[in-house]
C-alpha cells in the first residue's frame, strides 16, 4: 500500500498472467450466506501461477486485504507498468516459489474487483446491487473461494496466506474446512476485531455515508460517485497501515514544495499532500460500496463466537492444519498481543504453530514490504509442508 | 472528552461562576499575527475563580485543549447539569486550589466559545468571518492571552496549566514571556505536533471540507452547517483520544442493544453507537471552521521551529520557568517519548523540572479524567511554587 518504498526488481517475475472468471451458485443453486440470505450467481475473479503437479499437492491459496485483488504477481501486459499487489512475495524463487507451487489467488465476495460485489448488475433488475447487495462475511467469502477451489480440482490446499483481512480467510479456512488445508500462514491479522479496528472502519464508512454522491448507494447510473467521502475513508485507512515511527521518518514535519508556512489551508506538510494524493488515487480505482461491505465484514470477523461459543481454544480444536504466525512490531492495527494471543489457543489445541514477531517500523502495511526475514520464513515453512504433505 | 467516566462529586465546587469578555486590538491597535496579517478587535471569553492576592503572586493560567472553553469549573447556574471540563481539577481544595489560587481561564482565539473566531462577526463586513478569518498559531493564541493578563493586572503569572493543544500554549507562554511565567505544568503535549497528529487533523479537515454545506466556510446564513463532515471530524478525534487498551475495556465487540448482528449498516457494535453518539453531540456546540482553524494551529506548532532554529534546547533557553511535566502511559497521540525529550531539552538549559509519567490505560483522554494522582502532583508543584515565588 506503501507507494514510497521500491519493489525489489530481481527479475524474477511469473510474467504476463490473465485475471480468470468462475460463476457458480445461479439460482436454484445459491449460496447460504451467514445472514441466511441466499444468494447467487456469483462470480469470483482468480488467478493462478504456476502448474498443478499430478498429485495435485502443491496448490497454494492466497488471499488478499480490503482493497486487494486477485492479481498478486506478474503483469497484465507488456504495457503494464506496475506488477500485481504481491510480487515481491510470489514468483519463481521468490518466498512463494511459482517454480514449485501451484498459486491461486481468489479475489473476495462483495469487492470490485472483477468478483460479484454491490457494483456488479443484479440480473433481477438489470441494475447495480448497490445496497441491495447482501452484508457478507468472511465466512462467506471463504465459503465461495471453496467453490473454486472445487472448479480447479483442489481438494487439499499445500497452504493458505493472506495478512490483514486477508489472515482472516486464512483462519477461518483452517476452520471451516480443516480436512482441506495442510498448513497456513496468517500475517499482520487477529482472530476478532477489536474496539479500535471497528472504530476506524465505522468513522471510514461514515465518511462515505456523510457523501450526498452516496444516494443510499444507489449512485452509479448518476455520473457522480461518492468520490469526496471514500477519499478521507482511505485516508483514515492509511493512518492506521503505517505508524508513528515510519510516519516521522517518511515525513516527520517536512513541508510540501515551499519553504514556509501557507497560512492558508493548503497541504502545507508532506504527510497532508500524501494522504490527499491517496485519497484522491484509491476512489479511481475502488468502489466505495464495496469498501462498506468488506469493512463490515471485517468489523463482523470473530472466529471465537462464530465456531467457538467465545472461545478460541474452542474454535482452533476443530482446525488441523499446521501455522506459521507472523506479526510485525510496529503495527497497531492488529498488535502483537492479538497475534500472540491466537498462538496460544492454537498451542493448546496442540495444533503445529511457528511464531514470529517481525522487527519493522512501517506499521501494519509491513507484510506488504520486503522483508527478507518474512520471505525466508514463508519459503522454508512452505518447502517444509511440502515435504511433510508426501509422507 | 469521555461520557462514560463518572466526575467526582466531592461537593467542593467554585459554584455559580460568569463567562466574562475581554475586547481589546481594535484598529488602529490590531495585533500582529505570526502570519503577518494585523487583525482586531479581538475579545477574549474567560472566567476566574478565587481571588487575586494583593501580592499578585498566586495568579494561575489555565488553558484549554481544542474543543475546549473559558469554562473550566464550576455551573453557569443552578440548572445547569454539567459543571466546566475540569471540575475535578479546580475548585476549593482541588489540584488547584481555588482557596488559595487565583485561577484564570482563557478560551483561546480562534474558538466559537465566546472569543473571536470565524464564526464571528467581522465588523468590516457585517458578516461572519468565515475563511477571511486569519490563520492563527499557538502563538498567536499566548499573545492574545498576555493582553488579558495585563487587563486583570497580572505581572507575573504563579502558574500556567494546560493538557494537549493547552499544553502547547503553556510551553508557548514560557518561551515567549519568560519573566511572566513562574511556574509550569504542560500535560500530554509535545514540542511539535508530529507527522501522525498532523496526519488525523488533515482527515478530519478535509471530512469537513468534503461537506458541500461547508461552502468553502461561508454557512453561518444558510440554515445548513457541514454537520455531517463535522461528526466525521469528531468521531477521528474521539478515536485518537482514547487508546486500544480503553476501547477494548470501555467496549470491546459488544452488542449495542441487539443479541445478533443486523446484517445491515446500523450499529451493531457499542464502540459503533458511541461514536455516532459523539459526532451527533458535537455538532451543537462546536463550530466547524472553528475546528479547521485551531487544528491548523496545532500543526503548526513547533517550538523548535519557531524559537530555537530547530533546535529544543535553543527554544527552552528562553524559558526561566519551573516545570512539572506529565505524559500517560496510553496516550499514543502525544506520546511519553515526546514529553521526555522536552524534558531532556529542559535540563540541557539547566531548568528546574519535575516529570512524571502517569500509569494510565485511558490514552490522550486521560489528562482531562480524575486521578488522584495528577491532582496530588499539581497541587504540591503548586504550594511548592508558591512558597518559593514568595522568598
Amino acid at each position: 500500500m506503501s507507494e514510497y518504498i521500491e519493489h525489489d526488481a530481481d527479475g524474477n517475475s511469473v510474467g504476463i498472467v490473465e485475471k480468470k472468471l468462475f460463476t457458480f451458485a445461479a439460482p436454484p443453486d445459491r449460496l447460504t450466506l451467514d445472514s441466511g440470505v441466499k444468494f447467487g450467481p456469483i462470480t469470483l475473479a482468480y488467478e493462478t501461477y504456476g502448474t498443478l503437479n499430478k498429485e495435485k499437492d502443491n496448490a497454494v491459496l492466497i488471499l488478499h486485504a480490503l482493497t486487494g485483488d486477485a492479481h498478486t504477481a506478474g503483469y497484465h501486459s507488456n504495457d503494464d507498468d506496475k506488477p500485481g499487489w504481491w510480487d515481491i512475495m510470489v514468483g519463481p524463487q521468490k518466498g512463494v516459489d511459482t517454480d514449485k507451487y501451484f498459486v491461486v489467488c481468489s479475489n473476495i465476495l462483495g469487492s470490485c474487483m472483477g468478483s460479484t460485489g454491490p457494483s456488479s448488475i443484479d440480473p433481477g433488475t438489470k441494475k447495480p446491487y448497490g445496497m441491495n447487495f447482501p452484508v457478507v462475511t468472511i465466512s462467506d467469502m471463504v465459503r465461495a473461494q471453496r467453490q473454486l477451489m472445487d472448479h480447479l480440482g483442489i481438494e487439499k490446499l499445500l497452504s493458505v496466506i493472506g495478512g490483514s483481512i486477508g489472515g482472516m480467510q486464512v483462519l477461518e479456512w483452517c476452520v471451516q474446512y480443516p480436512d482441506m488445508v495442510f498448513s497456513a500462514i496468517p500475517l499482520a491479522t487477529t482472530t476478532r476485531h477489536s474496539a479500535l479496528a471497528i472504530a476506524f472502519n465505522e468513522v471510514a464508512r461514515q465518511a462515505i455515508l456523510a457523501d450526498p454522491n452516496w444516494k443510499k448507494g444507489d449512485y452509479y447510473d448518476n455520473g457522480r460517485k461518492p468520490d469526496l467521502g471514500l477519499a478521507v475513508a482511505r485516508m483514515i485507512g492509511h493512518i492506521t497501515y503505517l505508524s508513528d515511527e515510519s510516519m516521522r521518518f517518511k515525513f516527520g514535519r517536512r513541508l510540501q514544495d515551499r519553504s514556509d508556512f501557507s497560512f492558508n489551508f493548503d497541504a502545507d506538510f508532506q504527510v497532508e499532500s500524501y494522504l490527499r494524493y491517496q485519497g484522491k488515487k484509491f476512489v479511481d480505482r475502488f468502489d466505495a460500496n464495496s469498501f462498506l461491505y468488506i469493512t463490515k465484514a471485517a468489523d463482523y470477523f470473530d472466529l471465537e463466537r462464530q465456531h467457538g461459543a467465545g472461545s478460541a481454544v474452542e474454535a482452533f480444536s476443530k482446525a488441523k492444519a499446521k501455522f506459521l504466525v507472523a506479526s510485525f512490531t510496529s503495527d497497531w492495527l492488529y498488535p502483537t498481543y492479538q497475534s500472540r494471543s491466537m498462538v496460544k489457543a492454537m498451542k493448546k489445541c496442540g495444533l503445529d504453530v511457528s511464531f514470529c514477531e517481525i522487527e519493522a517500523q512501517w506499521g501494519h502495511d509491513a507484510f506488504l514490504l520486503p522483508s527478507a526475514r518474512l520471505s525466508a520464513l514463508i519459503s522454508g515453512f512452505l518447502d517444509g509442508a511440502h515435504r511433510e504433505i508426501r509422507k
